[in-house]
C-alpha cells in the first residue's frame, strides 16, 4: 500500500519518465498461460460448434463457483486428491479450487434437490499437476461437459451421449476417430471371474487403464509386482482385455463359461448389447468399438464408460492397424455420486461425456500453423480513413452514424494519420471496406468507398451512407 | 481416499440403498452461488448484447489465468488489498486470485510487449468482501471490461469509451442513465488550488468518492476529523465538488481565479473540453454530465474518469432532481499502470470502462420476476413422442434423422411414456412442435406433426421428414 502511494507520487512527479523497474520475473503462474486474441477466436469458434450440438440435444447450461468447500472434493478423486489446489485459510471456510465439473454438478443436484437435468458446462478446472505444457496440458484448463441426470430406462441417455460425441467430433474437422465403449460392471465381473479379490477391483482397474499407453507385459508386471496378483490371474485378465469388437463380441462373451456365471458380468453385457443396438439405430456403429481394455481412472463410474480417440490416418504403422493419437473425449455413468451429497443419501443416476477441448484446440492450432492460416480476430467491416489532415472530427461524425446503424467500424486514434498507413492497416486486418474521407468529395456530398481487396473505389452519397454500406456488406455475405 | 474406497465398496454391496448421510452442511462458499439454467440464459443474452457492441468497435478478446503471482497484485489496490484471496502455499509459487481484470491486462501487455490493443474481457473476479448478497453483490462476480491501450491523440479513445457505454446501456432496456465524467488532473489541481498538501490528494480523493452515497456534511467531517484538513480548505473543496454541467462549466472553470493558476487543473479542463466536444459529435451529450464530485476509488487512474448511473424515473423525489439508483459502469484512464510491470518501466497508456453486469443481471431478473416472465432455457424445436407402447426404437431412428439434419430435437428417456405426459412437457417447455409416432400412421408412411400452441395436427410423409419440418420451423421464425 505504501509502495503504491510512493509509486503513484513518483509517477505524478515524473509523468513522462519510466516507472521504477520491476523486482520480480514477470510470468503467469506455473502451468497456466494467457490466451491471445488469435487463440481466443479459435477457441470461441470450436466452443460454438460444440455448444450448438449440445443445444441440438436440448441441453441447458449452469455455472458453479470456481472453488468449493474443501469437504465437497474430499474423497472423490482417489490418489489424485493431492493435485487439488487449496486456498489459504484467511479466516472462515476452507476452500479448494474445482478439480473437474462432475463433482460440482453432483453437489449442485443434491443441494438444489434437482432430480433430472440435461446440462452442459464449459469452464476452467485446476490440477496442481506437472503437466507437459508442450503437449497442450496445463494446470488451468477448460473442461466441456455434457451430462444427463435422472432415473430413466436403460441405455437411452447412455446412447445419446455416444451420439453427441459422434456429432461433435465429426463436425470439428480433426480427422477420423473411434469411440471406445466398455462397462464397469463387466470389468468388475471379469475381475471376479478371473479370481481377483473384490478389494483389489479398483486398483486393478487403474492398471488396466494404462493399456492405452503401455504394452500388456508392463501392465501385467504392475499387477503382479505392485498389486499382488498371481501370474495365472493376470494371464486370465490379459486374455479378456485384448478383446474388442462389436455386437458379435457381446454375444460371444455372454456364452463365455467363466463370465456367464458372474451376475455383474452378465448385467454389464446386457447393457452393452442394448447400447450397441441403439448405436446402430443412431448410425454411429462405424465410429464405435466395444473394447475390454477401456477402464478409465476415476473411481465414481458405475456403468457404461466411454473414450474417444483420434486415429492416425497418415501412415498405418504396422499391419492394417490404425494407431491412436490421443484421447479427445471421455466419460461414463456414475449413479452413486449425487447420493454422497444428499443428507438422506438419495441417488440421482447420471451419465455424461467430457469433450477434451484443450486437445482439440491444440490440434487445430497446429494445423493452422502448418497451413499458415491467418485468423481474423476482429469483425470490423469498414475502416473510416482520412485522405488528408484536419478530418478527424468528420471521421467521428461518420463513425457515429455507422455505429448507430449497427455497422462494425473503426478508425485511427491519430488526428492526422497517413493515408498509406491507414490502407495498409485495412489490408493487414482483412477489413473488407474503407471509407476515404476527403474535402473535395465531402463538398460534393459524397465519400469514396474502397473495396480493400480489389482496390476499386466508388463514390457514395453522404445522405444514404448507412444503407449503401449495409447493402454492399450483405452482398459480400457480411452481416 | 480410504473413505472413497469404502463408499464405493458399500455402494457396490447395496446398490439400491441410499449412500451414507452427509457429514457437513451442503452449500457453496460464502459470497458465491450457483447459476441455474434460467439465470444462465438471461446472463448469456445480456452478455451477447454487450459483446456485440464491443465487436462493433473492433475489440479483440483475451483471457488470463484466474490467479496471478501474488507480487503482480501487490501494491495495486491500496486499502482494498486485504480483500484479495490468497492460495495456500503448497510448495512453489505464491498465488492470489485476480481482483479485477485491469491489473491482469497491464501484466499481459508488459509481459508480451504489446504496445497497443483494443480488447474486451469478460470473466469472474474475486474479492473477500462482506457483500450484501441480497443487493446482488458477491465475492465471486463477473467483470466485463473494454479497454483501449496505445499511444494516441488526446481524447479519441477516451470519447469512444463514452460512446461504447452509451450504446450498451441504451440497448439493454434498463431505463434512463447518465454518464458522469471528471478528470483526475482536475481533481488534483482543484485540491492543490484549495490548499490540500500533495501527499493527501489520494486520501481526500477517496473521501470525495463517497459523495454519491453520503451528504457533503459527512464527507466534510471525514476530511477534517480523519484526514486532517482545516475547515476553510474543506469548504473550498465543497464549493467545487457540488458543481456539475456541460461545456459551459468547463469554460467557467477555465476562468476560475484559483484553478487557472494550477497547471494540472488547466490540463484536466482542456481534456474535458475536448472530450465534451467529441461527445457532442457522437450524439451522446444528453446522456453525459461533467461532475466535479466524481472521484472513483482506485489509485491508478491518471486522466478522465467515468461512472454511469441509472436514474430513478418513477418518482422524482424532491424538486425536479432525478435520483440515482446505482452505478452500472465505470472506468477511466490509467497511463502509468503497465509501466509498473515493465522491466524498463516502459509505459503503455490505457483507457477503459467496466460494465457492471452483475447489477444489470439483477435489475433484469427483478423486472422479469415482477412481470412473471418465463424464460425458455432450451432451444428444442421438436419433441418426438410415442402415441402408444413399443415405439422407442422408432423414436431413436427419427431423432437420429432430425439431429443429422440439424434440427433441435428431444424425446422422453422412458421406453413407454404416457402420451399426455409427453404433450404436457411440450407445453411447459414451450417447444413449438411435436411429432407423434403411431403404428397406424407409420404403416401408411406418415407421422403426425402437432403444433403445440394451436394443437392443430397434420400428417407429413416419412421420406420427406427433415425438409418438411425445417420448412415449418423457418415459417415460424426458428432456425
Amino acid at each position: 500500500e505504501e509502495v503504491a502511494k510512493l509509486l503513484a507520487l513518483k509517477a505524478k512527479l515524473n509523468e513522462n519518465e519510466p516507472a521504477a523497474p520491476l523486482k520480480f520475473t514477470l510470468k503467469t503462474p506455473k502451468g497456466t498461460r494467457d490466451y491471445a486474441p488469435e487463440q481466443m477466436t479459435l477457441r470461441q469458434s470450436v466452443l460454438n460448434t460444440i455448444v450448438s450440438v449440445f443445444k441440438k440435444h436440448g441441453a441447458d447450461t449452469i455455472d458453479t463457483p470456481v472453488f468449493e468447500l474443501k469437504e465437497v472434493l474430499t474423497g472423490k478423486y482417489g490418489e489424485d486428491s493431492k493435485l487439488i489446489y487449496d486456498l489459504k485459510d484467511q479466516g472462515g471456510e476452507i476452500l479448494s479450487m474445482r478439480y473437474d465439473l462432475t463433482v460440482p454438478l453432483a453437489r449442485y443436484l443434491a443441494m438444489n434437490k434437482v432430480s433430472n437435468i440435461k446440462r452442459y458446462h464449459i469452464a476452467k478446472v485446476y490440477r496442481r499437476d506437472n503437466p507437459a505444457m508442450t503437449k497442450g496440458r496445463y494446470r488451468e484448463f477448460y473442461q466441456c461437459d455434457f451430462d444427463i441426470a435422472g432415473t430413466y430406462d436403460p441405455m437411452l441417455p447412455d446412447a445419446e451421449c455416444v451420439k453427441v460425441v459422434s456429432e461433435i467430433l465429426s463436425s470439428l474437422d480433426i480427422g477420423a476417430f473411434v469411440i471406445k465403449l466398455n462397462h464397469r460392471k463387466l470389468l468388475d465381473g471379469m475381475f471376479e471371474a478371473c479370481g481377483v479379490p473384490a478389494e483389489k477391483f479398483r486398483t486393478i482397474c487403474s492398471a488396466v487403464d494404462k493399456l492405452d499407453k503401455s504394452p500388456w507385459e508392463d501392465v501385467k508386471k504392475e499387477m503382479i509386482d505392485e498389486k499382488g496378483l498371481d501370474d495365472a490371474t493376470a494371464n486370465k485378465i490379459g486374455e479378456y482385455v485384448r478383446l474388442n469388437g462389436g455386437e458379435e463380441l457381446v454375444d460371444k462373451l455372454l456364452t463365455d463359461e467363466k463370465l456367464k456365471k458372474v451376475k455383474s458380468a452378465v448385467a454389464g453385457l446386457e447393457d452393452m448389447k442394448l447400447l450397441l443396438k441403439y448405436c446402430k439405430i443412431f448410425n454411429v456403429m462405424h465410429q464405435v468399438r466395444f473394447d475390454l481394455s477401456l477402464a478409465r481412472g476415476l473411481d465414481y463410474y458405475t456403468g457404461v464408460i466411454y473414450e474417444a480417440v483420434l486415429l492416425n490416418q497418415e501412415k498405418k504403422r504396422k499391419k492394417d492397424e490404425e494407431t491412436e493419437i490421443g484421447s479427445v473425449a471421455g466419460g461414463g455413468r456414475y449413479d452413486n455420486l449425487v447420493g454422497m451429497f444428499d443428507s438422506k443419501g438419495k441417488q440421482v443416476p447420471c451419465v455424461g461425456v467430457s469433450i477434451g477441448v484443450e486437445r482439440v484446440f491444440a490440434i487445430i492450432e497446429a494445423k493452422n500453423a502448418a497451413n499458415k492460416t491467418k485468423i481474423r480476430t476482429s469483425e470490423i467491416q469498414i475502416f473510416v480513413a482520412s485522405a488528408h489532415k484536419g478530418l478527424h472530427e468528420k471521421r467521428l461524425e461518420i463513425l457515429s452514424k455507422l455505429w448507430d446503424g449497427g455497422i462494425k467500424a473503426e478508425h485511427s486514434y491519430k488526428s492526422n494519420p497517413k493515408l498509406l498507413a491507414q490502407l495498409q492497416y485495412c489490408e493487414e486486418q482483412q477489413i473488407p471496406f474503407a471509407l476515404v474521407l476527403g474535402d473535395s468529395e465531402l463538398e460534393r456530398g459524397v465519400i469514396k468507398l474502397r473495396d480493400v481487396v480489389t482496390r476499386k473505389e466508388e463514390e457514395i452519397p453522404l445522405d444514404n451512407l448507412v444503407e449503401a454500406i449495409k447493402w454492399r456488406l450483405s452482398n459480400k455475405g457480411y452481416n
